[in-house]
């Protein structure tokens, strides 16, 4: 038993010898993905996709709440529309795939695969929208996306991903900001909620943001190595798509104006955040809420009379509280069980032996510390749901400590590079508001601005790079 | 109020004048699609998805209630691994999108674009599976694929669609071959369920199969125009597929054995059958329970005290039991918003007006016929299911009729085609086996077999096409 469990386990790498061996380790000995023979092109496998369903059905509802749509816009953008947008196209041109061939004959106009879906929005919002009655469009669509990368890795970077895009117009200014910062805030309590992670929250830099945006705001995640991990990322664009793309409305007031834009999007990178900020030696580890598998059901010496029949009795109880719930009664051995729901990241594991059965009882080990926790399975339908909230607080509060010990701040840019270059996480350091100093920075360290926090500290008066007065204090880090 | 209702009605052509021309109205002023710059790409706008949003959790249910499990495949795929298997590959090399270029650079292999998946769940598979402990794998995607089509409709044939696709591998011929009919008999549960949709479900001859199939069955439904429409396909591969691409498992007798495999799938085509099924020439009529509104409440004298409140009062009320209710307090007059609500297909809209608060009583009117009843307030919570059920069953009886009254059966091929050419819907007539009788009767007529339906009778000795021994009674239809 204990020679399998071995074999299981050293099978991946030790996080703190190979943290990117160890990443890619889990993400295929865990079964989330697979790769294929078209590079950066990878297969979601039932269990890696479950985690994705998980958030969808989380942010779906949020979304709906909050008044979007979904809709489903075309794969495929002709190269003229791509085109109309200058600062947009330069941003992705150089990662596109395209279409030149169909149906056995060359295309007279070439297809760009959507690498992102801006223009088909405004081309469609240009000719459904022409008064202030029609305001606002709050459209959404689940999707995947071709970008061209040279170098890939499973949900963090691929040549194609999956993810929501939320495309909105507005008639004020007002209206469209609340809506890039409140379409921010559901994403974060997505982390708080959902997923265990806290994320930073702030604006992007100039030189970070997106091709196209006025603003760009971003919810950032700290991973166990210490490099940060852009999660989220939501646009405020002004009017200048509506003016390229003419998507006027006529106010109140008689008066033809352009709609103000918004675009906001989340991708299966968030399952790689999952992976690096709650993995451990043995797999991954996974948040009760967002777990394919909340309960795994290893019975203990199941020949023994009584025992499948008494672990049956608890699929059933947990499942009629609606848990995901798993019985194992298959021919390996409880051991092997052990390291493959360990493996797996399941949250808790429940065993059920004879001894057990006698005094009506089983043992409930939580995945994330081992803790076991002898309990009355009469007892299991009020102790389970606590339990889960437990496992998640105790996530939440493990990731948050270390963004916060991992958290530091420079007053000169000697400290910056010295903290940088030796110490994992954030470090703090106040910003003139010039995109050159970002580039010193990123060519002496390869660390970025990852962003202008909400909450905002005064460290210095001027900026420790170049001299000149502050502007912001701004989390910097390396990041994937 | 009665000319803006003129207009908006006079707006779509009469079903009778112009059934094609009918249909496409109805896409867009219902605001189900609208076309984009890219031939045969449409754009599901929020309308028209909500409604396969509801297919899709249907669907989705069944599948997981009968284990399967959705997986995500990439859109494309290596030029190599398509053309692994001939008959496949003839089937649809014709209607490919093939990818070219990407990052600027022309690639070393061509990608297809998926026009279906067979061959990388194939691969995948071929991965994946070693022993009869790995078996069976069943796995679903929901996705949209591309086929270069010359000729596009929406919903009905178009360059690229929303689908879902079941890829599954067995053991054993007949546990394979249970696989097919379960899920035709789900797909087909789905037509009489959710859509009130009456399918005729049967096996397809070998001229109509699937490229690579031993067996295709199909669900076929008859539109309005009398045509018939294949709503949903499921395959049977026998180890064709498995022998090509090395999926092979070892049995518990220790012998390697490829596996049987099995494919089905089911797209946003129906929701042209709904279209085609139910509509009338006041626009769309949406089955109840896939309807993205399933009542509009509409105030009448919405200035008169109490009457806002009101509606807003049935509106939580209905809400509660799970209802989607649009409650329109615009300022467009009650005839025009009964026009719009027709227009989409509303199941029932609500009145509400000073005189019925007087005696706590509303108007309920039926789509499907016009039908109003006038309800107590009070009620609604145990009347509207009541009016849902008896609409959904007076929408499937209908269509059933239609069914009934336009399937004819001829006992020589001049009787063949003469009812083929003069009447709508369905001929029955027995067959000898033979491609090429299926082969003159399209010649002659357009008809194409629809299937071989699981209840047979026997119509004549002999095939009335050539005079051979007939073997089986055949469905033909014009189709779509």
């Amino acid at each position: 038993m204990s020679n399998q469990k071995d074999k299981l386990v050293k099978s991946i790498t030790s996080r703190d010898d190979d943290f990117a061996q160890w990443y890619t380790d889990v993400c295929r000995k865990a079964e989330l993905m697979d790769y294929t023979d078209a590079k950066g092109f990878i297969i979601y496998r039932p269990y890696g996709y479950a985690i994705w369903e998980n958030i969808q059905s989380y942010l779906d509802k949020e979304f709906k709440r909050t008044g979007h749509e979904n809709v489903y816009m075309p794969l495929v953008i002709p190269e003229s529309l791509f085109l109309k947008e200058a600062e947009h196209v330069a941003g992705f041109a150089p990662e596109t795939a395209i279409v030149t061939i169909g149906g056995k004959e060359i295309l007279q106009e070439r297809l760009i695969i959507r690498p992102t879906s801006e223009v088909l929005f405004c081309d469609h919002y240009s000719k459904i929208v022409s008064s202030y009655r029609d305001l606002p469009k709050k459209y959404n669509q689940w999707c995947s996306v071709v970008r061209w990368e040279k170098t890939t890795r499973p949900f963090l970077r691929g040549s194609e991903f999956l993810w929501q895009e939320g495309h909105t117009i507005h008639a004020t200014e007002k209206e469209a900001k609340e809506e890039v910062l409140g379409m921010l805030d559901i994403y974060n309590h997505c982390g708080k909620d959902l997923l265990a992670i806290p994320f930073v929250m702030g604006q992007k830099t100039d030189k970070e943001k997106f091709a196209g945006a006025e603003e760009t705001y971003s919810i950032e995640a700290l991973m166990h190595d210490g490099k940060a991990l852009q999660s989220g990322t939501t646009h405020y664009f002004g009017t200048g798509f509506a003016k390229h793309f003419n998507i006027n409305f006529q106010d109140k007031d008689g008066v033809l104006k352009p709609v103000y834009q918004t675009s906001w999007g989340l991708s299966t990178r968030l399952i790689g955040a999952i992976i690096m900020v709650h993995g451990d030696d043995s797999g991954l580890v996974l948040p009760p809420r967002v777990a394919p598998i909340q309960v795994a059901i290893i019975p203990i010496q199941s020949q023994k009379e009584g025992v499948i029949e008494a672990s049956e009795a608890v699929k059933v109880q947990l499942e009629t509280l609606n848990y995901r719930v798993k019985l194992d009664i298959s021919d390996k051995s409880p051991g092997w069980k052990f390291s493959e729901y360990e493996m797996k990241g399941v949250p808790i594991r429940i065993e059920i032996g004879p001894r057990d059965l006698e005094t009506g009882e089983c043992v409930i080990v939580k995945r994330v510390n081992g803790e076991k926790i002898k309990a009355k399975i009469a007892d299991l339908s009020t102790l389970v749901p606590r339990v889960f909230d437990e496992i998640h607080e105790e996530m939440y509060q493990k990731a948050l400590e270390n963004v916060t010990v991992n958290t530091r701040e420079a007053k000169t840019y000697e400290e910056f590079k010295e903290i940088i270059n030796s110490k994992p996480g954030y470090v703090k350091m106040m910003w003139c508001g010039h995109s050159e100093c970002e580039v010193k920075i990123k060519e002496d360290t390869t660390a970025t601005s990852r962003c202008i926090p909400f909450v905002q500290e005064h460290i210095t008066e001027n900026c420790p790079v170049c001299g000149r007065k502050a502007e912001k204090m701004v989390y910097f880090a390396k990041a994937y």
